[in-house]
């Protein structure tokens, strides 16, 4: 039912916002001061992959960084929400990783040039199964981890978060109408850094879900997607 | 019909590719070099409106330009696709208005961040009719104005594009899948100017259609949109 709901979430979203810098300690490591106001980026859905399908690293691309996130599930369309309001939008949850062409974005940071390409390529967004919200009692404290062969990386709290769930909904859609299937990457914990193909990545929400996902090169014009 | 198709696109995209640059003389306009590569961007589809509802300006936008574009429809899911094989992936055309909120632009491009916020605003793609390819002989020689209060601002012919669509369709789908339904905005001709609240918009192809959209201030909190 959970995997179901899962797949339903990836072909009926039109939309993934992302949330950069989001925990003072990710900040931190890349160097960048803390944001006064949510700093938001879309990735496409054609980017999301399910468990059984491999993160690929593109062509150009020689530092591709996992970051892990707690997704945030749209279950009811609104604009202007405010913060009061903002969880009876919400349907649920999804742990999802935020990929992201670290180089690329060094690029595009550098030259004034829009994320698209740093967070957009197929296979970036691999996500996992939809936690309806009522097994999720508190959204502000889970604790989310990432390990790569076995190795943790990441390891953090969803109450380190400078803005909250709440108040990204709010600012979003002040900005941009949120639909159903909607899903809001919250943002990551530090300990982010490069993957390498034949790599495996797996991720939690301790106490709720695991994960895993294979890391291979991308063959370009493969017939290995549908 | 062609509303009715164009209604359908509104609902079912997945995603809006923006295509920044890709007309010469708008590029020096802005004072940008000429790209080597596409530069893309996404906006998100919920910043569709059909004619008949306002272009919004937001609360702290006060230079919001109009770029007027030809929008390709994607009718045919695909990733890897050679330029030869490009136009079997169209299913058709739309006129529409890139809005951009062009100091947002200005900081994001100074500060590093991504162009979300100037280009993803609610209102923020105003769109057409559909047309379907059959009454499009030749994509690669279409003549588009753009209107503000009855004065001529913008017009140009999609033969100056930088990127031609087989070249755009080609690169971005090396990227990211298009899906039915998606829409790639192929970049404004010189001209991009901002538009004030009580201004109208009248856009159009040469021959083909005519859209027209009233300006206005957006109120926060509105229940003026469904
Ligand atoms: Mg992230
Ligand atoms: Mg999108
Ligand atoms: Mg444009």
């Amino acid at each position: 039912m959970a995997a179901y709901l899962g797949n339903k979430l990836v072909q009926m979203g039109t939309k993934i916002v992302g949330v950069g810098r989001n925990y003072a300690a990710h900040a931190k490591e890349l160097g960048n001061a803390l944001p006064s106001e949510p700093l938001l980026f879309l990735k496409p859905t054609s980017s999301y992959i399910r468990e059984g399908m491999a993160i690929e690293i593109p062509h150009p691309c020689t530092a591709l960084d996992h970051e892990v996130e707690l997704g945030v599930v749209i279950g009811k369309k609104g604009w202007d929400i405010p913060q009061h309001a903002a969880m009876d939008h919400i349907s649920g949850y999804a742990l999802a990783l935020d990929m992201t062409a670290r180089e690329l974005q060094a690029v595009a940071k550098q030259k004034g040039l829009p994320w698209t390409l740093a967070k957009g390529y197929d296979t970036f967004t691999p996500i996992g199964n939809f936690i309806p919200k009522t097994k999720v009692p508190s959204c502000d404290d889970l604790e989310l981890w990432l390990e790569v062969d076995g190795k943790l990386r990441q390891k953090g709290n969803t109450k380190d978060m400078i803005f909250s769930i709440p108040v990204l909904i709010s600012y979003i859609s002040s900005i941009m109408t949120l639909n159903e299937g909607d899903v809001i990457l919250t943002g990551t914990p530090s300990g982010v850094g490069p993957v390498k193909a034949g790599q495996k990545i797996t991720a939690g929400i301790t106490g709720l879900v695991e994960m895993s996902f294979d890391v291979k090169l991308r063959v370009s014009q493969s017939a290995s997607r549908s």
